[in-house]
């Protein structure tokens, strides 16, 4: 297997793009395919202020790495959910590519602000781990950037990560996540930060090869919790879909956001107030975040403990 | 298991309606599904004259003896495709059919109109076999329709064909079909005939098991050029998807009509003329059956057989 650029010997096929890669053109081609990312779809401003959510996975991680190398600065945001050596393990990752980069990082621990790690907590407000984890992030997220003043909030969302969302919601038509997984939640929309996922058309399989060939130190393990998820099961039948007709992951996603543009789908646009609690976006009186905890006597001290890298670059 | 209905012994288990019933229950329930799905579709009106599409299968058998149970009377129609023994052996599941229903059916023979079977035509209009024979049968269906009285065509698709279709149609946002895949087609959007899908709601599983309970002897092969097209791999997938959760694809296609009803998405109304050869509606001078079959070159006389039962109810 020949690589397509430069005729050395290729390390990776890409079957959907019809074509074979060495190490060095790889790298290149997927950082390059980050950057037009932004560039095409505007995700980030001139005056942008970055704060990347990163897990200590290969997609976020490489991310941060990536957008350093495109010039992008971002500083880190890291929850520690409080599961055991996994959230410690993921924690020593996302420190070592902090000091790698110089860019500081903020860690939020669940523990520590909330009295109980994520699997207490869900059990506590009759939810899944998954999903009392997703509002809990959504939350934190938004808060450390309006208490840090931050105004986009970067994910490491991949290729596969969006098409398997998709997919579930339209199996169910959930019309009220459908149109909105584009590549870029917009600030008007009720969302406090804007939000932009650059890795969007970027599949798993290459932020795995990625994240090995440029020697980036992640954690390999599935969250515990993630075991037996619906979005594991949607993301193996997408690629059965794939190996059958290489390129299907990158039409299906890239279908949804010519016709979301197309459609110019009607916005529920809802008057925003402010929690009465903690000064969250919100459509009634306190935030979805303050009603849950406070229903179940959940206490919430919310602070972020900053971590400088050494030989830190001021800007 | 017993049945949910009388108590008794139970012969099929209905994971998506959290069910379990009777030979008699199960029977009863699967009609009554059919005509309340005609009922509040309004698929049927009472001066329409039904010609239903069959093809020795299951669902097409099932559905003409059920349309004929309700009060619904529906006329056959059965294309042969020139497959050798299984084109034979269909006609003869046809006209056993025809018999006890004492309805007649029309027959289109392929080799003799256009002088070769559908693998032949495919290959010398370089389609591939699904593809050729779609179109001819489109084609064939509303020209029996024009030429013979009826202003409805019954076709028996069933949950599965319709769930299999729509998942391949998002995931190529293939936008020409993508919102035309409801139970009925209007004359008024450019097709000769109305298409009714009265088996929409009714999973492959429920027909064959109506079919095994109720005695019809149907052709238990599927098609064999059906080997290997996608359709077979999203139903397999999409079995897969109801394994897990039970009730996946009837919320899946009852998900996407309420989308279509509430988008009332915009049809590209075309001004339509008539084929300057045959008179079937068309956007150009000639029609796309007429324009592709000249190019190649084949000859095509369009003649129906009628086949008339013994003791047939003239109305």
């Amino acid at each position: 297997m020949k690589c397509k650029v430069c005729g050395g010997k290729a390390v990776i096929s890409l079957r959907a793009y019809n074509s074979a890669l060495c190490e060095k053109d790889f790298i290149s081609f997927l950082e390059n395919r980050v950057f037009k990312t932004i560039k095409k779809y505007k995700l980030i401003n001139d005056k942008d202020k970055l704060l990347i959510a990163v897990s200590g996975g290969k997609d976020s991680l490489s991310l941060w790495y990536i957008l350093n190398k495109l010039g992008f600065n971002a500083d880190g945001m890291y929850i520690d959910l409080g599961i055991g050596g996994y959230s410690d393990l993921s924690l020593e990752k996302v420190k070592k590519m902090s000091d790698m980069l110089k860019r500081p990082f903020y860690t939020f621990h669940l523990n520590d602000a909330m009295g109980k790690g994520i699997e207490a907590i869900s059990k506590k407000i009759k939810r899944t781990t998954c999903s009392a984890c997703g509002m809990i992030k959504r939350y934190i997220m938004n808060r450390v950037c309006l208490d840090k003043g931050y105004n986009v909030i970067v994910t490491g969302h991949n290729l596969d990560d969006e098409a398997s969302a998709l997919m579930g919601n339209l199996l169910y038509w959930k019309e009220e996540y459908l149109w909105k997984k584009g590549m870029m939640l917009n600030e008007e929309e009720g969302h406090l930060s804007k939000k932009i996922k650059p890795l969007f058309l970027c599949s798993e399989r290459e932020m795995a090869a990625y994240a090995v060939l440029c020697g980036i130190d992640y954690i390999y393990d599935e969250c515990p919790f993630s075991i037996g998820a619906k979005s594991l099961f949607y993301k193996e039948l997408l690629n059965r879909l794939e190996d059958n007709s290489p390129g299907t992951k990158l039409q299906f996603l890239k279908g949804y956001l010519k016709f979301i543009r197309q459609m110019n789908i009607e916005k529920n646009r809802r008057e925003m107030k402010y929690c009465i609690n903690c000064g969250y976006p919100t459509v009634s009186d306190k935030c979805n975040f303050c009603r849950i905890m406070e229903k179940y006597g959940i206490e919430r001290n919310i602070i972020f403990e900053e971590y400088r890298p050494t030989y830190e670059v001021f800007e």
